[in-house]
């Protein structure tokens, strides 16, 4: 990791926050387990440390997307459950195996290979089978289902852990895919009633406990975005990014600011320079359109971001708050993750994810 | 880096066509000599491999943004010169010495701190000076400039490498600021006259021989994004990033697709699920604009781009070519990076910039 000094912006990550945020969302699921997904990097905020966190405050079961997602938990966590979303891409079977890991099973060809995989094992191998209900991404489509509910043979030598479906449109609580979805599930599960169930994901948990099955697997919501849109959002916020000021100049004459000259002078002030760009995930979308903060003024972005640089207008800051070396909240309490996402046009998962490689990151942690 | 089975893509990185693109912007230069910035890891594609394979090619001087990115790169290239363009941050004055980079000042009081240290050093050190001619983003201003020429005692100590300047519209042939630009920094480098000078990025160097000075520093275009949009690009195109379909689905009933159920199914057909997303810098705006190809089919992005996967329309892809372990070509031939970054609002640097960390990299190196 970059040194502080050696870098345009410092990203602080409260793990505290996350483990609250856990919590709280486990004490929501009344008979349900609460997991934790930490696939792509832990939503950007690195899962080597988010996953430990989670696992000392009481978590036992962790969602991945990759193989190699799943191989780098396994090295922090040598006890958890971790689970791999994507399932077991061809020649990843002995990974799995190797490193413990339960593959999810999406179509009755996976359901074939790893059948295959455990009876050259010669024991059974444990997965979870991913029914789908509406999401048309993964998981098994309802023709297959069918025949795997004709032909449960087809699961020999797989040890099932769970029946998994996942929602569409959990973030809109009256939208009707979302009760469509859980009757649909609810009639599958018929044929697996010995096998425990997982269903909701961040914004699942808030659709009420009957989307709660046997696991909850919620994922955003830990990170601080809100699982409702529209609503409060009751998750503590856990990321925060200051941008360094490179430079201050004085704008007092008719001008443009930046790339294509998209921004045009109106009044005296002053332009901020901050060491931050798209490279770093602080998204083009948000050019001539993002706000920072310095204490509680807002700072508007004028002109484009472009690679590594923003140029915010600070004409409202005193001159002594806007100097070089001072920072500027892009993501702080002003200006949280969702609202950032809102001015780029995008959702928070997108803003997290992006989280570049080149900021100096601080992680608080009560365990530190 | 994640092996090739256990991820969701593959990205080749084909070092010859950077090479190849540096040599023909190289050969545009009459007189000038052409460096090559690799900031930002040489635009996402890796500057531990980028900046080498240059070196080998006769590149003697490189650029990077932040003082960390000059300390990887010097690790490289040992005999190399290392501008740094965004300047001797407050903290980073031994660092830059001991790795010897040249940092770009870009203002009187960079120029202030990088004296006293060379006071203090008790010997001259080497810097850039950085004049704003319109990008109003980093360099001295207009009166900074002013002062700088009154007052030329302020250099000493100071080693001048080069008086620099930056093109904010040279991706518009035709923009007047781009001969305005010009025009101040002629009549600013007078006073300068035996220093050397620089001025032109990848679209500069296309601006005609007038805008080539001492030195060109081409970015972007190395890497393949064209420097004349709406013109035919001549650069060599550098990324190919490959998705792996995990599942293939056909969909016969009226359904929707994805997040927010955003695609709704018109016609028999059937998707393909390919484990890459905006986690991985495929840009969540690709959302039902984006296309991928199988061979030369087009398969274009139905419903919302998700954190780790993609659904593609493969109706018209033969059975047997668009499988589970298929590769769909999400930047290639048929839709190089300017395309891509069309289709998602944007331009070809945010796309590079955003190349994500889970892919399988493999690079094209004729030394190798």
């Amino acid at each position: 990791m970059p040194e502080s000094d050696h870098t345009g912006a410092v990203l602080t990550i409260d793990l505290n926050a996350i483990v609250a945020n856990w919590l709280l969302l486990r004490g929501m699921l009344a008979g349900a387990e609460c997991a934790a997904v930490v696939k792509a990097d832990a939503y950007g905020l690195g899962a080597d440390r988010v996953a430990p966190a989670l696992a000392r405050a009481g978590c036992k079961t962790f969602f991945v997307a990759h193989v190699g997602e799943g191989v780098a938990v396994r090295r922090v966590l040598p006890n958890a459950t971790i689970h791999v979303l994507n399932g077991p891409v061809p020649g990843s079977g002995k990974t799995l195996i190797d490193h413990q890991l339960v593959p999810v099973l999406n179509s009755l060809g996976d359901i074939e290979s790893w059948g295959d995989l455990a009876r050259t094992h010669g024991a059974p191998l444990t997965a979870d089978v991913h029914i789908d209900t509406g999401m048309a991404r993964l998981g098994l489509p309802p023709d297959e289902t069918e025949t795997l509910i004709r032909e449960p043979e087809r699961l020999d030598g797989i040890k099932l852990t769970f029946l998994m479906s996942h929602l569409a449109c959990a973030d809109e609580a009256d939208h009707p895919l979302n009760h469509q979805q859980l009757t649909d599930f609810l009639r599958v599960r018929q044929p697996f009633k010995d096998v425990h169930a997982s269903f909701a994901n961040s914004s699942g948990i808030f659709l009420g406990p009957e989307y709660h099955f046997d696991l909850a697997r919620p994922g955003v919501a830990l990170y601080g975005v809100g699982p409702r849109p529209g609503e409060t959002n009751p998750m503590a916020q856990v990321v925060r990014l200051q941008g360094k000021i490179l430079q201050v100049r004085d704008v007092d004459r008719p001008q443009t600011v930046g790339y294509g000259a998209s921004h045009r002078v109106v009044r005296r002030g002053r332009v901020a320079t901050v060491g931050v760009g798209y490279a770093d995930g602080y998204l083009r979308s948000l050019s001539n359109s993002g706000n920072g903060y310095i204490e509680d003024i807002r700072v508007p972005i004028v002109g484009r971001v472009s690679m590594d640089l923003i140029t915010l207008d600070v004409s409202d800051v005193p001159v002594d708050a806007a100097c070089p070396g001072a920072l500027v909240d892009l993501i702080g309490p002003h200006n949280p993750v969702d609202t950032v996402a809102a001015e780029a046009g995008t959702i928070g998962y997108e803003i997290l994810t992006g989280l570049g490689s080149r900021y100096h990151r601080v992680y608080l942690d009560s365990a530190d």
